[in-house]
């Protein structure tokens, strides 16, 4: 690149060039600017999005490509002003995936280990030496979505010492880590997991896809970690599972409102753990060179990385 | 092997038969048996040990190899009746370094990203979103000691993003971790760690190491986690480090007295999390697959994996 291409921020929560702008100083070549800044709307080509405004797209008439600040663009989907010709862009960043590795792995060794039982022990000094001591290889885990993100939590679990295996919409191996697919393949990898871990994309085929159906084919030992979106989980099924000992216990992130309000039962659940949607976060560096990546592989004619199928879904 | 070879169990507190003779069924060609069962001892040529009895390797005339049960060979190698001539083994167990990189990756992710203050925010329906969001890249992490542990908790840690440097005997780069040594490095590897893993071995030159010196080269905001053996840590040193804000928190497995005695100020302190000794362990086919291959390399003239360097001690 010669000339700086400028990049239309649209966000109406956040302003993304407070945000990252920092990470794009290493890139002189791009150019973040706020629709304010814009006179002539016509010469924008390339779009940050994160929760634009309903008509922010409207002016745009020769937009080459919009790129997601988030890895799921479920919302940017729904966005009834969103061109439907062109290239949409998903996030694909490596540390935001290992950030969610590590995130995952946290909730995944601490079911396993007993971890949050010692606090109490300590409390009362008992040398609880024989406490959860098995070992990883007896702990299977499933990965649900074997993207970036999937595939970062299958290697991580795995140099742990534990057996995993991923369900997702293409059966394979990857990464040494088998892949299943389809409604046997989940059975499988539901019945065997005692940390079923969930990244799934939301889609048609995902919405509502933790409910009382699935979580019947778990462990009643199983912990269920869910990174995905909200729109995976019907919480009413969630907390009966819960409760009548079909599920042992749920680590949130996501729900289907966010903040979770203040009625909502999981809250007070003892058996669940709420997060505020913090597994994982892009840096401004990470972002500036997804944007760069995939404004390189656009101008010369390569398919970008991300690059959304829309009538997949992600 | 054809005739099954004989091992002689020397444990002062356990059956190590019981605890790990599942594993051996899978090897027809080796036999545990216990000192009472062994009527000619100068025909027993192989030991399997964990805190053998002051007197046990006495009548032992013709032994050939000693296998330790644990990595560590601290304790062995001052019983006053090992034979100086025969070869030491520390048990080399991927699985036990897997399960210890779990327990590592659990405590320096549970600080990093503020883990153990979810449970607060829920019980008052806080939805903190901005919390412990900094990305795993700006929160680099030292490991102390970089054998078969350090390198297993090393490239999990590396595989959640976290920048990753070690300190131990010999500088090199291994598994694309930059090992440091010496004098120097040790200050450089503790000056820039927001979490210090220790799994070093415990020498006469490691004995006493997390002491008011080192705890000096820290961070005030680093986390100390400890799995390596009790005798590395001057308890009271570690007390006034935290109490002076030298250090923020500790985690220990490991104790200069265990069970750590109920009188301990370490159980109460605020800013330490005590476990009882279990950050690892093995499995019986764990065990079984380290002792095959011992004697098969010691059968066919090879140096057996873990072969102690008594004078190094280790």
């Amino acid at each position: 690149m010669t000339t700086p291409r400028k990049i239309l921020c649209l966000c109406q929560q956040y302003d993304l060039r407070e945000m990252f702008g920092d990470g794009f100083k290493a890139h002189p070549d791009l150019e973040l600017v706020l629709p304010d800044e814009v006179t002539d709307p016509t010469q924008i080509k390339y779009v940050l999005a994160f929760r634009p405004l309903p008509d922010a797209f409207d002016p745009l008439r020769d937009l080459r490509m919009v790129m997601s600040v988030g890895a799921g663009v479920d919302g940017l989907l729904l966005h009834p002003g969103l061109p439907s010709d062109v290239p949409l862009i998903r996030m694909v960043n490596p540390e935001q995936a290992e950030m969610m590795a590590g995130f995952a792995a946290w909730h995944v060794v601490g079911h396993h280990r007993g971890m949050l039982d010692f606090p109490a022990f300590q409390r009362d000094r008992l040398w609880k030496a024989g406490h959860c001591i098995d070992m990883p290889s007896s702990f299977p885990v499933t990965v649900l979505g074997f993207g970036n993100m999937g595939r970062a939590i299958g290697r991580a679990l795995a140099a742990m010492g534990y057996p995993v295996r991923a369900w997702a919409g293409r059966a394979r191996v990857e990464d040494g880590i088998e892949v299943l697919a389809g409604e046997d393949g989940l059975r499988q990898v539901l019945a065997e997991a005692k940390a079923v871990v969930g990244v799934l994309p939301l889609t048609d085929a995902t919405r509502g896809f933790f409910n009382f159906r699935t979580f019947a084919m778990m462990r009643p030992d199983a912990l269920l970690v869910q990174l995905g979106r909200g729109g995976h989980l019907i919480e009413d099924d969630l907390i009966a599972a819960l409760d009548t000992g079909q599920l042992a216990r749920a680590a949130l992130d996501v729900f289907q409102t966010e903040p979770l309000p203040p009625e909502s039962p999981l809250w007070t659940h003892p058996k669940v753990m709420v997060t505020p949607h913090i597994a994982s976060d892009s840096s401004g560096s990470a972002v500036a060179a997804a944007v760069y990546a995939s404004i390189t592989s656009h101008e010369s004619g390569r398919r970008p990385e991300g690059l959304v199928d829309r009538d997949r879904g992600y």
